[in-house]
């Protein structure tokens, strides 16, 4: 396989690097300078390219499907603003570990800073939001240019799966001509000859990195077995997941053996699957920690892994009390905000899960069936509230409840990811639940969810709001471009209503117009543009039947439940007393 | 005016200091961390806050408000991803030398590395792309830190009207209470009178720069005179425009006295104005120096005024030439990427314009002759061609002739502007045709077409692609919540017409489906959600209609043209090659 030109070598013993190192996606977004790359990227056979015309949109999906694989996934721009659009969804990969791979091409060396067309300074375009960033070598027909190549590859690959695993960025010059076209003497007939290895590479990737969590020392497991088995009231708290995270089956282990409930965020891969039955999992503490004269005095041991809890009560909890507080993290992360963990534990979750299960063999006592009964009691005050309105709360609840067994369902920031929270019962089904909780925007909720959604057969539920459903209207395009089918759930209260639970709900001017800002866009249209079919709904019976018919239907459906997000709030508030008052009782 | 804390009191400072340097608009975006922000611009009498949900589209419309004014416009967000989506404005605004200010709420510094919500490293967040950043010191009722605050906001005004003024980025970090909520003790009742200076300011501005581009020197105006005086075939080539840019009149001047055509760049300010009917305005360069056999002779002066031209023709033409050329940039970039200028003239366009005409007293002679006949020649040929099909440059022309006088008209990367350089004659009507040209991307283009129509009453034209109108559709939600009516060009090719043009075409695939990418959207529902009137048309004719129909009404219409971007390629090859013969016979 000889190069036509020196480009061509180059795109390509990138793109083979990629693959040898797992790579079968990529998503491409059109333009010239990346020619090179995208043309090697369409000519593997064992790449699957996806076309994007929204680079924003097109590094969520991204984003989406290396979270829901846990495989390095490239997306590729050309030079110019278009990187810039990436870097939304760059800061949420390094907030949340994703394995984005960003490689952007630019212009050669010397056309920088000379006022030529589309260049601009791409150096270090993200700053420290990526594990590593290179800039790569001038491509040309020599051997240690190219190894140089395949090993910057391996190595930015090797950033995007260790302990830290985060996005990368790999900034690569191309100057004319961009396509595949012959240049003589560019790349000598008997270069490959000369130099196989630099020119073919291995048949393996031509670096690998060996790097992984460590696992607990056994100091470490006997400070936590100690701490565990003198606790009276001990927890285990389960926020949002990551690379690494901890299994529902270590997480199950633990809870059998040391006697401790379980508090799982929706986002934690706790709350939900078959383990669900056979566990302690708690889902309902955002409800009753919230609640006035909390029934619930403070554990004395806790131990956490995954990210900062998406509940304010629960947070708040933590921070009130004086509890050992063991933070158990992979990658040595101190996400936690209230600055009440005593111990960080610099380990793999699920190992650390496993072998602290191992030693510790705690009964679980009357703390335990505190907990428990608390979570009984408050999900039949939840069932038992009387209803005035629609509220936002449940219409989440129902998708969760009546979603296929398996799904992924990806959550929108703002209300429906505290709505899940609240709202959601622990349930035995395997639902892949994904946010984007790293730096909680609502840019690319909709392309993270297709990207999500684009990975597996699963059936595919994005919950989302009016201003998340609005902002990444462009990623619709990837339905039929990226062959991705959806029930998209879009609770539609006109505007910011999560604006109503913040102290500037006093203030109006400027709430209405700079806060709530309703807009009163129709969305039905959309649906004749991207080619999905709308329903409109705005009771919670009409949700259900609608979404039950979507998640058994073909192609993509997106269900609008309108709703009055002031009404929805009261409504929350009301509930909120009533379901307090009912754990008093 | 005592403020209930802290955050107010800051905030407030910061806004006034903004009035009073000039600022009267300004772009936000809701969120909860800017809260205090948002609420000092809502509440200040003399500024015009647009509310935005998008904050790509926000910036750019920013951007477009401040390249039609001048002023500096600011453009708020919340922290986190928010202020990511404002990167692609930025480098725009940096390339572009346009004042954009952008002020991004920030968690306070003990939530960060917390794992906090929402809390991105948002420190020199645009790395180089900023003239100035400041992370400003966190708010308190403290005389000599609202000094510094005041003053950064000086400094950075100063930074964005300077003789290369471009975008700063303040940082703001707020803690909670965020609202104007009464604080107790916060902020002193005596603060005021103890500190009046600190906490009231000044009059005007705390702080203001006085910076200007220079003048030119008296040897480099008599460099520049003698090489004029002693060229045979001298050219002045006008860029596009910038800040401090070259005025139509100093351009006639020049013109008039050295005897030199102007080749005008559609983006240069001197391509339609009303001096065009009395100077050497000359608008068809982009297609005879197309021309094979180029039938005009090299330059030996060349005298250059803003940033590199559009056209590939005359960039080619004038690095292939001998001539001693000179840059005037008052900025001192060297924005030339053919690398044939021989001297930069670091000092204010205008001013060297004017000067030099003074000095010079030049009769115009054959080559000016020779230039004008070429010129009268190709617009002849141009309309001389027997079409076989739409031309995408007829319909860029037509919106060009018949654009209202005055009107503001911006023009789209990839295509229109191509087309617009080599298709739209020399008007003398007032035409401020805008560009983003500083890092061509298309992915603001219609909302910095309407934050410039926002900024004036002139009739607003947006002459854009089915790319670049995808890419922006949600810059549409302005027409509304800015109130600004527009006409809308969408030349729909299905895709990316403009890689017809590259020798990427040969490869097909994947030249179809990664690079010409149909996408097959149909754009008409978009006027159902956004409120506009929208026309389809598939002929020149039809488009003559339809445009002037919408000039003359209130109200916003989308014309979208669909045309085949393959035929209506091969008939600019055709017209070129028909041009060419005719300007040779």
């Amino acid at each position: 396989m000889s190069a036509p030109n020196r480009n061509t070598l180059w795109a390509r013993a990138v793109v083979e690097e990629l693959v040898r190192a797992g790579v079968d996606t990529a998503c491409v977004c059109p333009g010239s300078r990346s020619t090179p790359l995208t043309v090697a990227l369409a000519e593997h056979d064992d790449v699957r390219v996806f076309s994007h015309l929204d680079e924003r949109s097109a590094a969520f999906f991204a984003l989406g499907r290396a979270k829901r694989t846990g495989k390095p996934t490239p997306v590729v721009s050309t030079s110019g603003t278009a990187t810039a659009n990436f870097h939304p969804a760059v800061m949420e990969a390094n907030q949340a570990r994703v394995p984005l791979l960003v490689l952007t091409a630019d212009r050669p060396p010397e056309l920088r800073d000379s006022g030529a067309n589309q260049t601009v300074d791409q150096t270090k375009l993200y700053g420290d939001a990526v594990r590593y960033f290179r800039e790569l070598p001038e491509p040309e027909a020599d051997a240690r240019k190219l190894r140089s190549l395949r090993t910057a590859v391996g190595r930015a690959i090797g950033e995007t799966t260790g302990a830290n695993p985060g996005p990368i960025h790999l900034n690569v010059p191309f100057k004319k001509p961009l396509e595949p076209v012959e240049v003589p003497g560019d790349v000598p007939d008997d270069f490959a000859d000369d130099h196989s290895l630099a020119a073919e590479g291995r048949d393996g990737p031509f670096v690998s990195v060996h790097q992984n969590p460590a696992a607990p020392d056994d100091a470490t497991l006997d400070a936590l077995a100690d701490a565990v088995e003198s606790a009276d009231r001990g927890l285990v708290v389960a926020g949002p997941d990551d690379a690494h995270g901890l299994t529902a089956e270590a997480a199950a282990a633990l809870a059998d053996a040391t006697g401790f409930p379980v508090f799982a965020d929706p986002l934690s891969g706790i709350r939900f699957g078959q383990h669900v039955t056979d566990s302690r999992v708690v889902g309902g503490y955002d409800g009753f920690l919230a609640a006035d004269d909390a029934p619930l005095p403070e554990p004395d041991v806790v131990v956490r892994f995954g990210a900062s809890p998406t509940s304010k009560p629960l947070r708040n909890y933590l921070r009130d009390g004086d509890a050992r507080q063991f933070l158990v993290d992979p990658a040595g992360g101190w996400r936690e905000a209230t600055f009440t963990a005593s111990d960080l534990v610099v380990a793999d979750p699920t190992e650390t899960a496993r072998a602290l299960a191992d030693r510790v063999d705690r009964p679980a006592g009357d703390w335990a069936d505190r907990v428990a009964e608390l979570e009984a009691d408050y999900w039949e005050g939840v069932d038992a509230f009387d209803r005035d309105a629609l509220l936002e709360g449940d219409v989440v609840a129902a998708a969760a409840d009546d979603a296929p067994d398996p799904a992924t369902v990806m959550v929108s920031n703002s209300m429906p990811v505290r709505d899940l929270d609240r709202f959601a019962r622990p349930r035995s089904a395997e639902l892949t639940v994904l946010g984007n909780r790293g730096a909680s925007g609502i840019d690319g909720i909709t392309s993270t969810g297709l990207g999500a959604g684009s990975a597996t057969d699963d059936p595919l539920v994005v919950l989302t709001g009016d201003l998340a459903y609005y902002h990444d209207g462009n990623g619709l395009l990837a339905l039929d471009r990226c062959d991705v089918d959806a029930t998209i759930v879009v609770v539609n209260n006109d505007g910011g209503g999560i604006f109503h639970m913040l102290p500037i709900e006093e203030f109006d001017p400027p709430f209405t117009s700079q806060f709530k800002t309703p807009h009163g866009l129709d969305f039905e249209p959309t649906g004749d543009v991207y080619g999905f079919e709308f329903a409109r709904v705005e009771t919670l019976d009409g949700f259900r039947d609608a979404y039950r018919e979507s998640v058994e239907s073909e192609g993509t459906q997106v269900v609008e439940v309108r709703t009055d997000s002031e009404a929805s709030h009261r409504e929350r508030e009301r509930l909120a007393t009533a379901v307090g008052r009912y754990l008093n009782d």
